[in-house]
Order: C-alpha cells, then sequence, then structure tokens
C-alpha cells in the first residue's frame, strides 16, 4: 500500500549488526507484518503477516489432532475470584491483568479478568465433564486472544494482546501427565524445526523461570541473530496443583476418588518474531517455504512499449501448472523490475521467478533463490518438479544455515571470570556446570542481565563431572544461559 | 463424558412441538455441543461443537478468498473516543458495551471497549493505509470473538461473547461498495444453502431494522421449525458514513481527494443454533455431512463372548478405504448397540455403517440415513463410491426437506386481520404488499410481536400492484414478517 511503499524509498533499511531492533522493527513495518494499534501496546497483524500465522495454525493444528487434541472454545472473561483460587498463578499473572469492571451500562459485583491463559476457568470445566477414569485423559486445545498489560512492548515479542493457541488436558496419573507435557514439547519441537526451519533447544525451565503454578515447565529455546534467545514455545506439567484448587476429581477403576493431573501448553504470534529474527538479512525477511504467504512470485520483465503478449501467455502456463502445488504471487503492477525485486526480497518470498523475452523464446525462466541469491534457468515445463524440489531445498538450507549460526555462537565457560568475559565481549549461549540453585540464578541475572534458559535434555553420557561454574558446589547438570527476549 | 451420558438417561428428549425452546436447549446440552460458562451469559463451546464451527469457518474462508479477500487481525480493545465518532453507531452498541477501566494495576485515562464490533478501529487504519486509487479496494476479514452484554442469553443463539467473522472493505465508488455489499451476501447465501442446506430469502432491511451506521443492510433469513426467522447473516453498505467519520480518503485519477465508500459483513456461530433448529428432529441433531464432525459413524454388532476378529477387520478395512474421503467415527465402546445408536443420532451423524457377523460374512455393511431412517446393504468393496454419494444424497434432501417445510408454513396476507389471525394461530412467515413505513412497522411488531424480516430480492416481475397490507397506501415492495430470534 502506498504509505508502506513511500517509507520504504524515504528510509533505508538499516543493517542488523548497527542495530538490530531498528532494523527488527523496520522490517515488520515495511515488509506490512503488523502495526501498532492506537490502543496502548496492542498490535493489528496486517494481511501478510496474518497468512504467515494461518501458515502457522493450519500446520500445527494438524500435528495436534494427530495426538488426539480436539480443538474447543473457552470465555474470554473469567471471574476474579478464579485466578484467586491457585496462590502461585495469581501471584504470577494478577499484575499484568486487565479488569472489565462495568457492561450493559452497569457496574459489576465482581471484576471480570480478560484471560491472561486459561488454566482457571479450564479447571472449573473439566471438574464438572470429568466423572471417572473413562473420560480420560482429556485433551483440548484453544486457539485464542489473551492478553497481558506489559509495560514495553514489541510487535509480536511483547504485546498487550496476543494471539496464541494454550492446550489443556487431564490425566489419571502424573506419569500419564509428564509423558504428554514432553510429547507436545516434542509436537513444537518437530514443528518449529521442520516448519519454521529454527533450530531449537528443549528442556526444562529452572524454578525460577517455570510457570506460575507448574510443577515442570519445559520450553523451546532459540537464538536469534543479534545471540539472544526466545523462548518459543512452553509445556507445562500442573501437576495437582490444579486439580486440587478447582477439584478435578475423577473415580479410578478401584473406585476411589483421585486427583486428576494435568498439563498445559502453548505457542504465540512471537514465533513469527523469531522468524523474523533467525532467517532475516540485510535486504529484509527470508521466509521459511513451508509457512510463507507466498513461496515464489513471478516477475516479468519487460519494457513499457514492448510486446508484453508472449510472456503474459507463459505466466498464464506457469499459473496453471503450478496451482494447488505452489503458493505463487504474478506481480504485474507498474513498477520497475528493479523495485519488484527489492520489494518481494524485502517481503522474504523465497524464490524468484524471472521471466523475459529471450526466456520466454527458450520456454524456460530462471529462478533465484531468496537466502543466496542462487540462480538457475529452467525449462517451464520441469517447473513442476523443479520448483517444489528447490523450495525443499531452500527449507533446509535455512535450517542448516541457523544451526551453523547457533553452534558459532555458542560458548562453553568453566568460571564465572569467563562467563562475564563471554557476555560481555560476544554474544550467544553460555553453557556451563551447574548446580541448580536459584539465588545463585538471581545473583547472575542481576551482574550480567543472562538468565538460564533452559537445561538441555541433551546432557552428557554418564552424568556431569565437575562442579559449578558460579557456587563451585558439585554440579548436577549443564545449563545454558543467554540474555533473552 | 460422563456427565453428559448420565444426563442422557435421566431425562428423556422432550418433543419438539411440546417446547421447541427446551428442545432446544436439551439438545445443545445432551449433544456436548456447548456449556453455559461462568461468567453471566458466556458460552463454553465444546468440541463437539466447535469442530462444527471449524468446517464452517474453512468453507467459508475458502469462498472469501476466491473473492480476493485477505485475513487479518485487529485488536480486542477499542478506545471509547472512538465508538463516540460515528453518531448512530454508538447510539446502537453503546448500550451492550463492556468497558475494561483497569489494567496493569492502574486506573485507565480513557475506557476501553471490549469490540462489539470493529468498523471503528478499522476506519482508524484504513484512513492510514489507503493513500491512492491504487490501493483500492481493500479487502479484508478478521475473524475473531465480539462482546455485546445481553440481558437474556441462549446458547449460541444469544451470548454476551461470540465467534463471528466481520468483513471490511473500502471502495472508490458508492456502485462498487454496493456491488461488494451484494457479492458477499451471495457468497454467504450460497455457503449457507449449499453447505449448511438451509434454504433462505435474501434481500433488504427495513430502515428499522438496519445495521448502526449503515446506508443499507442485506440479510439471509431462515425458517426454525417452529415457524420463527433467524437472520444468518448480514452485509452492509456503509456508504460514505464510517470514511467520513475516520477520514478514509483517496487521491483518484483525477488528483481529487475523495472518500471512500465502505462495507462490512458478518456471520457468528449463531449460525449453529440455525443448524439445530432447521434440521433437528425428536431424535436430537441432524447434521448436514459438509460440516458434520464425523459423516458417518461405524458400530459393531457383536455379543460380548463372540469372536470380534473378523470384525475388527473389516473396520480396520473400510478406516483405511475411507480415509481423507468421509469423516469416520468408529465407536468401539462399552455400550451396547442400541446405547450407540441413540448417541449417534442424538448427535445427529449423518449415516451409520452397522456392520455384524453375518455383514463381514457376506462381505457387506449395512448403511442407515439419520434423516429418514432408510437402510441399505452395501458390499463393503463398493463403500467408497457410495458412501459419499450417499452423504450428497443427505446433504441435498435435508435441504428440499427444509425447504418443503418453509414452504408449508409461509403465507400470504391481503389485510392485517389476516396477517394478525395468521400470526396467532399458525407459525411461520407471512408475506405482504408492503407501503415502507417505519412507524407502522413498529405498530405491528408492537401489536403482533411479528418484524418486518427482509425485502426480498425476488419481487413480482413488473413491480408490485395493489395496496399496503398495513397503511392501504399503494405498494412499493413485498415484505416478509414473522416472529424471530
Amino acid at each position: 500500500m502506498a504509505e508502506g511503499a513511500k517509507e520504504k524509498y524515504v528510509e533505508e533499511l538499516v543493517d542488523q549488526s548497527d542495530d538490530f531492533s531498528r532494523w527488527y522493527n523496520q522490517v515488520v513495518r515495511k515488509a506490512e507484518l503488523a502495526d501498532y494499534a492506537p490502543v496502548r501496546g496492542c498490535m493489528i497483524i496486517r494481511p501478510y503477516g496474518y497468512a504467515i500465522w494461518e501458515h502457522i495454525q493450519r500446520l500445527l493444528d494438524a500435528r495436534f489432532k494427530e495426538t488426539g487434541v480436539m480443538n474447543a472454545y473457552f470465555p474470554l472473561l473469567i471471574p476474579r475470584s478464579f485466578l484467586e483460587r491457585e496462590a502461585k498463578h495469581v501471584e504470577g499473572f494478577a499484575p499484568e491483568v486487565a479488569w472489565v469492571t462495568r457492561g450493559g451500562g452497569e457496574e459489576l459485583e465482581e471484576p471480570l479478568a480478560i484471560r491472561p491463559t486459561s488454566e482457571t476457568i479450564i479447571g472449573y470445566s473439566f471438574a464438572r465433564w470429568i466423572q471417572s477414569y473413562r473420560d480420560l485423559p482429556l485433551l483440548i486445545n484453544l486457539w485464542n486472544n489473551v492478553m497481558r498489560w506489559e509495560k514495553r512492548t514489541v510487535l509480536f515479542l511483547r504485546t498487550a494482546e496476543f494471539l496464541w493457541q494454550e492446550g489443556h488436558t487431564a490425566h489419571r496419573t502424573l506419569e500419564e501427565a509428564e509423558e504428554r507435557t514432553r510429547l507436545m514439547l516434542e509436537v513444537y519441537r518437530s514443528f518449529v524445526q521442520e516448519d519454521l526451519a529454527i533450530p531449537v533447544l528443549h528442556g526444562r525451565k529452572s524454578e525460577n523461570e517455570k510457570f506460575a503454578g507448574a510443577l515442570r515447565t519445559y520450553s523451546l529455546e532459540a537464538m536469534m541473530r543479534d545471540g539472544k534467545a526466545l523462548q518459543s514455545a512452553t509445556s507445562h506439567n500442573l501437576g495437582h496443583n490444579f486439580a486440587q484448587s478447582f477439584d478435578i476429581q475423577y473415580l479410578d477403576a478401584d473406585g476411589q476418588r483421585k486427583y486428576c493431573a494435568t498439563t498445559s501448553w502453548g505457542l504465540s504470534t512471537r514465533i513469527i518474531g523469531a522468524i523474523i529474527m533467525v532467517h532475516g538479512d540485510e535486504s529484509g525477511l527470508i521466509l521459511p517455504p513451508h509457512v510463507a504467504p507466498y513461496q515464489a512470485v513471478v516477475v516479468p520483465i519487460w519494457r513499457k512499449d514492448a510486446d508484453q503478449g508472449a510472456i503474459m501467455e507463459a505466466i498464464g502456463r506457469i499459473e496453471r501448472m503450478l496451482k494447488g502445488k505452489v503458493r505463487l504471487k504474478v506481480d504485474l503492477s507498474d513498477n520497475t523490475p528493479g523495485w519488484k525485486f527489492n520489494e518481494w526480497e524485502l517481503r522474504g518470498v523465497p524464490v524468484r521467478i524471472e521471466i523475459g523475452p529471450r526466456d520466454v523464446q527458450n520456454n524456460s525462466v530462471v529462478l533465484v533463490r531468496r537466502d543466496n541469491r542462487a540462480k538457475e534457468a529452467v525449462a517451464i515445463d520441469a517447473l513442476e518438479t523443479r520448483l517444489p524440489e528447490l523450495l525443499a531445498e531452500v527449507q533446509q538450507a535455512l535450517f542448516q544455515r541457523a544451526l551453523a549460526f547457533r553452534e558459532e555462537h555458542t560458548y562453553y565457560a568453566e568460571t564465572y571470570d569467563e562467563f562475564k568475559e563471554i557476555m560481555s565481549e560476544k554474544r550467544g549461549f553460555v553453557r556451563v556446570k551447574w548446580a541448580e540453585d536459584s539465588e545463585a540464578e538471581l545473583a547472575i541475572k542481576e551482574e550480567t542481565k543472562a538468565t538460564l534458559r533452559v537445561i538441555p535434555f541433551d546432557q552428557p553420557e554418564g552424568g556431569v563431572q565437575g562442579r559449578c561454574f558460579y557456587t563451585g558446589k558439585p554440579a548436577t547438570c549443564e545449563a545454558v544461559f543467554a540474555r533473552s527476549y
């Protein structure tokens, strides 16, 4: 749209290494992914950004359903008394809640919270729905909007309102709940790695960083191109905490009434921020083909006065050939080819299809990859097989590049001095030997701004030897620290 | 789930003709479509009900996209000052608004409305996005939740929060806006008739019944089995009203700045209420195959102690054969076949597949239609072609049955006495000659509770002759009155 176009000309995209956060904001705005709303901290997700979310929803939803999860809808508003039933939960969320106090012209007797998350109202319903062990497991997912009144906001990464999915399950035993918690983390991990081409560390959160009310929280952590970590999805084993607060019981086969064990797990529009910050470069966005609104863009190369008939005919043939196979955009606007190249590079379309008079004569086109700008001439008749293949290559290459970047920017620190040196001079993840200690963790955060991102599942075989880099106590695990979004 | 199962046994489904609204509420609860939430007037849409909504979204969204519409997301909260900018709009919606007055532990300077609809915040954004005629038309749709603080609520039909889609478009001219308004009504009409098997009248709303802030409102009206009308979708030509309030202007090709003409159009979870009330019968729900979560249910008929191997093997074969072609449920629970028949009839599954030991010997199954209980034996190998065919026949039959019902219950009144007699003794639609008159309309509503549902597009050829049934003035059109939801 014109405003965006104008802005593109007046302001060059800043270099990632000069000012990463300015680069990020420029890309979000120039690529027309999102805008700030006239309500503080809220976001308008524009069609191009929302189309990415639609692909995320489609792909992730199918993975959920394969594990037996069904979608439902729960109300936006939650009575204050519900939030207060689980002590840790209310402590964690109350400061960020937006309250409805008037409705239909009257003051409400009890203020209603706009859901910051739905564990409490889910707990209320599960308690009514579940009677016996035959009703278990109960596996529900919600695609909805939630609200957390954040002070500092960044588009996609931290906004007062955001879109997400929140899954909620109830089980007979703690073991089953643990299994489901891990299963959903694995669903996220394969989705994020395979569909978004983002390599992740997966593992357990520390006590300090776990979800308010959880027994145990697992997460995925991805490295952005400024070396910071972004928590990409979380899966919580809630144990019996919510079941006890909301009286979620079932009659077991042995005739005893028992508490269910519950879980919850979520992924939000924040992940779009990760896509931008993991794959983007000096020319703008690079979208993984699986979630790109347009997987390829056709740019005709012609002179204004030249005969366009032959090219248009070839384009028509290409469109028919690729229909239902590749998500194609044909750019027939009045802009110059050079303008179009920049525009679609900025918007991250994975492959450009150039077609000029000579190409038509040769019955071929030129394919240009967005990620490495490699070019190849391809016969039009071969597009049907070559283009999907090339898109798969791009998807794979994006993952490999991001993985290599993460490996290059992952350090091992033996001592706290080494740790501080890395944190002040380099950017990235620091892996250390660790004797789990919440106070030490807070002290490290205070001094270095680095937090314990994750205790990876991937631990040395035979257990960790040696001492904690910070306390000198016998280490119990390896942990990964980083600054984070 | 057990609670539902228990309830089914203790309370028989009431007869439609004895107490239609009780029948409706029982079906919604027993079929586990929805529940009341612990927040006044809000609804929990349970997995079986939500699955219907997912099919509605999928089918309708594809129809929108075929007309060039793209999805986006706009914020939940709207500043009070926005709502107040369009005078008629605020007058219509202010009494039903829920207000957020506190967030993040502080009183807000300006109360924020939970969106009752998004025309105002869309107007704000369109004004920023649209610069020139090249940006037009702008065609956006939102799938979201909205809130209207209703006093009396009924699940799906009238709840404080509901799910819907709201489309918003901006155009160069009033003519283009009118064309889009009509196009989207036609998209709804074909969707509702073809996918939901619900016959509808389509036409224009009277001045009294149009949307708050619209130039002109079109709607679809369907007849429920109690003879009442349900407005199933609306499409509004907003003219220049919102463009002027929000300064949505564009630079035209002639160098002049002009106001856009805008439209909006919506369909909500209310339509699930229409599906229930148009197709349901004394045994419960009947779902049109296009949106049924399960299009067919397999019920094995075996004795507890008998050999189940052969039947299980045949079921496995059927599942593999129909995978990706028919949405199939296989009921292997411990319940008796008779219990399962009742259960899946109540839940409206269009076709039941019975398979017993003799069927397996004959390499066949018995198909039973939910709508008319017709049975047929079909060779297992023929299921792949016969079942989809049968589902198409059921879809068609449901539409024809509903159309016949509407025609049987549509009356023509020449005089107001006739009109009142029909309204008091019969149930259905009354078609009359009408000289558009808002005061007469209100008087009729006052006395008979009937409202002017629609001025159908389908009018007598060559124009209406004769006089208005109420005022005696020369008639300008035919109109349809009914009591409504």
